[in-house]
C-alpha cells in the first residue's frame, strides 16, 4: 500500500510507479488526474459472467437452480437469443461493470463473437468463451458447428487484438457427449485456450452425472483429458477433498461465484480449503440473472463473510486475499496475468480508482479492509483499460446512457408480453 | 405496488396517498418532489446498530467474535467511551444511514442521552437503547447505575418525544446476574418499553450461560420473566426448533443482522424458520466495527440470499418479504408500527425515495425485486423524516459534511496513536 504515490501511463501500458513528488519533477504529463481521498486498484477482474444476460435481470427470481433455468430462462432464451439481444444485453453489460470499477470480463454466452465486438466498440478488454452444447440454438447446430464458429468467428477474428482473448465455455457436463468433449480438447489444445465450464455448481448436477456415466462431473473430465491447467471450474460447490486435490494438481483454476450460489440455494463453496490447496480462485458475479448485480466489489465482500462461516473461523479469508481474487488471482484463472492484475511497469494500464471520502468508508484504519467491508461500487470514480479513460468522476466516456436505457426498455416490454402471453 | 402515485404530507404525516393527476388537480403544496423513475418506500428501519462505533470502523477486522472484542474493540472502548466519541461517532452514523435511506435506528451503546440528543439535533427518528452491565464504564457504576441514568436521562427526558422512543438494552446474558436482570425487568415493566438484547449470538455464548448457570439463555430470560412481547432478540443464530416456538408462543421478535453474523463467523440464523413459527423478524445492521457498513438494503439482500442456503430452498424468503423486514416488520420489532413502518395515511411520514434508472437497476420486471436484489444504497436520493426532508437528491440537510470528516480523522488519529503505543 503506498500513500501519496502516482502511476504514471504511456500508450496502454504502466509505464512508472513513483511517489508524487517525484513524478511531478519527472512527467509532464499530457493528461493528469489528480484525485485525493481515492484508492488505485488495478481494474477489476469479473471471472465469470454471462454478459447480455442483465436483459433478463430480475426475471424469475425467488426459484431454485432447475425451476429458474426451466421455468424461467430457457423459454425466454429460446424465444429472443439473437445478435440483436446479446448487443444490447451486453453493453448494459459493460455499462455497469465499468460503473462499478471492473475493466476485463471473462464472458460465456451465445453469439459470442457479438460480445467480442460490442466489448471492442466500447474498449471494454474481455475473455470471449464461446458456449458449446450438444443441442441446437439460434446460434449453432451441434458441438462441432459451435466449435467451428467459436474457431472461425472468435478465436481467428481476434487472435492478438489488445482487448479480446478467448476460451471454450462448453456449458457444463450434462450438455456435452464424450464425443463432443473429446472434439473440444482437441481444438483448445491446438488454439492454446482455456476452458471455462460450470462444474459442480449444483447437487442435482453432480448426483445427474453419477446417473448418467457412472462418474462425477470432475472424475469425468479427469477421464477426458480436460483436468488441466486450462481448466477454469466455474462455482465448484460441491467438491470433496480429494477433488480439491485432484484440482490443485491439475493447476485448475475456480471461478468462485458466492451470491449467484446462494441466490440459486447451490450452497457455499469451500474456498478457504481451495487456498490451502494452492487452487487458484477468481471471482465472478456471474449473469444478472442470477445475483443480481454485476459487481465484483459486492462479490469480494460477500466472500470474505461467507468463507468465515464456511470455514468458522472469522478470519478465514483476510481482506488483502479477497481483493486479490479480484485482481491478480482472477487474471491467473484467466491466463492472463503476465498482462493485468496488478499494479506494475510494463503491464497494462487497467486502473480502477475508488473514493474513500464517503460517510459508510470514514474513517478508515487500512484502506484494503475498508475497500472490501466498506465500500459500493459507485465509490467508483474512474476506470482505464488500456490506459483509455472510460469512467470519468462516474461518467462513461463510450457508453450512451439514454440509449442503452431505451433499448433495454424496449427487450422488457417484448419480454414481458411474451411472458404475459404463455402464461 | 402503485404506479404514477403521490404521496401528500400535512405537518409530519402522510395526509393521503393517490393517482399523481389526482393529486395535481386536489393540492396546491408548498413543496412538490417529483421523481420520475424513482420508487418511494416506506423509511428503511435498522433494528439494531452501535450508532458510536462507526468511528471504530475496521479497527480490527479478520476475527471471530470473542477475539474481536477481547483483543479489537474493549480496550479501545476502555480508553476512549465519552461523551464527545459517542456524539460524533452518531452524527457520522446519521449521516451514513440517512445517505442510506435508513430513518429510524434503533441503538445500544454507552451514553444513550447523548444519542438521544444528537438524533434530535439532526431530526433523525431512534429508539435509544440504554446499555445494561454488571460492570462499571465510564457511563455508569453498576446496573443499578445504568438503569436509574436511563430511566432519568432518557426515558423521562424524551417521554412522548416526537423522534425518540426508549428500551433498555442489557448486553446479554452474561453481563448481568439474576437480580440485576430482576430489576431490569421490573422498571421495564413500569416504564412499559421494550428490551433489546444480543441472545444466542455465538455458540461461546450458550455454552457459557450453561457452564455459569445450567441453563441456555432464552430458557434463564424465560425463567426471569423476560421472555415475552416486549423482548427483542438480538441475532438469535444458535437456536433450537423448541427455543423457536418458545420465542413465537412469548411474542417476542428478533432483530436479524446478517452481515455481522457472517464477519464473526457466528453463524446463519434460521430465519424462514422463524417467520414459519409467526416470530416476526426485523433487520439490523449491527455496528460498523463487525459489518462494516450501516446499510439496511444490503442487509435485506444478505438476508434473502443467505435464507436460501440455510433453507436450501431458492425461495426461502421473497423479495417482498425481505423489504417488510427492513419496514413493516422492523417496525413491529420496536413496538413502533402504529406510527411508521409503512406508508398509509395518519402515519408518520418517513419516507425514503431510490433511484432505478441506474445500470444496475435496469430493465424493470419487478420493482421489490430490483429493490431487493439490484439496487445499492447510492440508488437513494431522497429521504424525510416526520415529513422533513433531510436527504435532498444525495444531499443530506442537516449535516455538515466536512466537519464530520475532519473529526471523524481527528478521532482516527488517536485511537491509531493509543494502539501503536500498546503493541
Amino acid at each position: 500500500m503506498l500513500e501519496n504515490h502516482a502511476v504514471a501511463v504511456a500508450d496502454n501500458r504502466i509505464a512508472a510507479i513513483l511517489p508524487l513528488e517525484e513524478a511531478r519533477e519527472t512527467f509532464q504529463p499530457s493528461v493528469l488526474v489528480e484525485r485525493p481521498g481515492h484508492v488505485l486498484v488495478p481494474g477489476l477482474i469479473n471471472a465469470h459472467v454471462h454478459a447480455a444476460m442483465t436483459l433478463f435481470r430480475g426475471l424469475a427470481d425467488d426459484l431454485p437452480l432447475d425451476a429458474w433455468l426451466r421455468e424461467g430462462v430457457w423459454p425466454v432464451e429460446r424465444r429472443f437469443a439473437s445478435a440483436e439481444l446479446v448487443r444490447d444485453g451486453t453493453e448494459l453489460a459493460i455499462a455497469e461493470m465499468l460503473a462499478a470499477g471492473i475493466t476485463c470480463f471473462c464472458d460465456q454466452y451465445f453469439f459470442p463473437e457479438i460480445v467480442a465486438e460490442t466489448a471492442v466498440d466500447l474498449h471494454m478488454r474481455a475473455m470471449i468463451g464461446t458456449p458449446v452444447v450438444d443441442v441446437p440454438t439460434a446460434w449453432a447446430e451441434d458441438a462441432a458447428d459451435y466449435l467451428s464458429k467459436g474457431s472461425d468467428l472468435v478465436h481467428d477474428r481476434y487472435a492478438d487484438h489488445p482487448l479480446i482473448s478467448t476460451c471454450f465455455a462448453p456449458h457444463g457436463t450434462r450438455a456435452l457427449s464424450d464425443a463432443s468433449f473429446t472434439e473440444l480438447r482437441v481444438l483448445a489444445d491446438q488454439l492454446d485456450v482455456p476452458v471455462h465450464i460450470h462444474l459442480h455448481e449444483s447437487k442435482s448436477e453432480v448426483v445427474a452425472s453419477m446417473e448418467a456415466t457412472g462418474m462425477r462431473p470432475i472424475e469425468r473430465l479427469d477421464n477426458l483429458g480436460l483436468l488441466n491447467s486450462s481448466l477454469l471450474a466455474v462455482h465448484a460447490v460441491h467438491v470433496t477433498p480429494p477433488e480439491i486435490a485432484r484440482l490443485a494438481s491439475a493447476g485448475a483454476g475456480v471461478a468462485h461465484c458466492p451470491t449467484s450460489n446462494l441466490k440459486l440455494a447451490c450452497g457455499i463453496a469451500p474456498v478457504r480449503a481451495f487456498l490451502d490447496a494452492g487452487v487458484t480462485v477468481g471471482i465472478g458475479s456471474d449473469g444478472a440473472a442470477s445475483n443480481n448485480m454485476l459487481d465484483v466489489l459486492a462479490e469480494i465482500r460477500m466472500a470474505a463473510l461467507l468463507a468465515n462461516v464456511a470455514a468458522d473461523d472469522g478470519g478465514a479469508i483476510a481482506a488483502e486475499q479477497a481483493l486479490r481474487m479480484a485482481t491478480l488471482d482472477a487474471a491467473k484463472t484467466l491466463r492472463r496475468d503476465h498482462e493485468i492484475g496488478s499494479i506494475e511497469p510494463g503491464k497494462l494500464a487497467d486502473l480502477t480508482c475508488i473514493d474513500l471520502m464517503r460517510y459508510n468508508s470514514q474513517p478508515v484504519y487500512d484502506p484494503v479492509s475498508q475497500l472490501v467491508y466498506a465500500t459500493r461500487a459507485e465509490q467508483v470514480s474512474d476506470a482505464w483499460v488500456g490506459g483509455r479513460h472510460l469512467l470519468d468522476q462516474g461518467e462513461l466516456t463510450t457508453i450512451n446512457r439514454e440509449s442503452i436505457f431505451r433499448r433495454s426498455g424496449e427487450w422488457r416490454q417484448r419480454i414481458t408480453d411474451f411472458r404475459n402471453q404463455r402464461q
